[in-house]
């Protein structure tokens, strides 16, 4: 039996997602078991409740020896703001713990890496169910999340590996949140995001991330349409920054904002049982 | 006479904008001769000409001894990609120059400041003409190139202070452009960036910036509206990460991406004549 526990440190959950999911795991997991903390479904402006409810929610579940891991609702924005004080918080039931999600996740799964907590692996969340075909991510999720490691990235292998996106590495880099990546393969994805933007981020993290091993490109996807061509695909822009920045490109990544979305663990990928 | 050339480290400028500016200066400013760079009406993509005939137009200018004053056209977005080797490219006749822009242009302005090189100076753009009762930008811009102090920022004392677009300090930081702003008054503003965005560049715009005197807050313009309200506004998210980071907040700041944009000379100000 895998026990996981539900907690949105961002933005909130729709119940009906909730509902979703769970009819979901109960047809095709029957070995796993998901509880949704209630946390998920508050709201408080833009946030799945105040900083100190998301916080405690996520404290409380990832202390809490009934479950083996903890997946992020969903992502949006505010996991930031509560990141650092979290993992303060955190003890022992921790430790062995997986912690699943992406996108503004990236900052709780950037924080628990720095610190060696836990098994923070970059993959599905919740909220994917509502994509077309999003059944699929939510199946990968909790394929992964039962020991099976099939719905890896393919390119992970021996090397240690992050994956983030874009803008949630750019934010967190230079901050107390960072973890180190020398000798990383790091991947990135970002979504509606102006092409000029992307290039702007790349300058940033580039900057950054000199000691990686390398950097992986995934999906760009939903590029608003600007007023005039920016005059360089996504890859020539990853290219250019890397070229600038001595950092080896490896190629491309199978990760997005999408149902096809692969798990990437940080560090060294190994089977969960 | 003071003498200003006109270049576009960033994005192209439209000719009838040009003209525009030199029928104001000729109607108001007889003591000031405006030269525009041919390169500021060339395009490239995005950008207003390839990044080398933006570099070479831009180290051609600040050389030239018959300039007192380089004056950027536009910002956009461009002036990170060539900031670094401009500055390598300049040499005794720029050391006396004011460079004046902001926006995207502040990637130019914080390589120049870190190098101790010539004037960067926060102030109006010659596309501000533009803008509804942008002649009052065009205006004050041209007053202060003339040595008339009464522009300026009314918080620039005795301190030295540095004047940024959020987006553009965010990305500045921890790359080779950045200078040490210890003890600075950092003023800040943005446009067309939703709240959340807002939050998430002072998380880690403040995380960067502890040793300054103080944060100023700019006006923040065109917010776009969200699918729901933030929960704060943008005084409050400011006070938050400064109080997080112990970084005193010192009130408001009178620039934006607006014609009232005030003056902001980078380090201490003294008069230009």
């Amino acid at each position: 039996m895998t026990r996981i526990i539900v907690c949105a440190p961002s933005t909130p959950l729709k119940r009906e997602d909730a509902d979703r999911v769970l009819e979901l795991a109960a047809l095709h997991f029957p070995a796993v078991q998901i509880a949704f903390h209630e946390q998920c479904f508050a709201v408080d402006g833009h946030f799945a409740g105040p900083d100190a409810m998301r916080r405690d929610a996520l404290i409380e579940s990832a202390n809490d020896p009934a479950f083996d891991a903890v997946w992020f609702a969903r992502g949006g924005y505010g996991a930031n703001r509560i990141a650092e004080r979290v993992v303060a918080g955190l003890d022992d039931a921790a430790r062995n713990k997986v912690f699943l999600g992406y996108s503004d996740g990236g900052y709780l799964l950037a924080a628990l890496y720095r610190a060696g907590i836990g098994r923070p692996v970059h993959g599905p969340m919740a909220v994917d169910v509502r994509r077309e075909r999003g059944e699929n991510a939510i199946g990968r999720a909790l394929s992964f999340l039962s020991g099976d490691m099939s719905g890896l990235e393919p390119s992970v292998n021996g090397q240690p590996a992050v994956a983030f996106n874009l803008m949630t590495l750019a934010m967190l880099c230079g901050t107390p949140l960072m973890p180190n990546l020398d000798g990383h393969v790091v991947m990135v994805e970002e979504v509606s995001e102006y092409l000029y933007a992307v290039d702007r981020l790349l300058f940033h993290v580039t900057a950054h991330l000199q000691g990686i091993a390398g950097l992986r490109l995934g999906r760009v996807s939903d590029v608003p349409e600007n007023d005039r061509p920016f005059g360089a695909d996504v890859e020539e822009i990853v290219r250019y920054w890397c070229g600038r920045n001595d950092i080896p490109f490896l190629g491309g990544a199978d990760i997005g904002h999408d149902p096809a979305n692969k798990i990437v663990p940080f560090g060294l990928a190994r089977a969960l049982t």
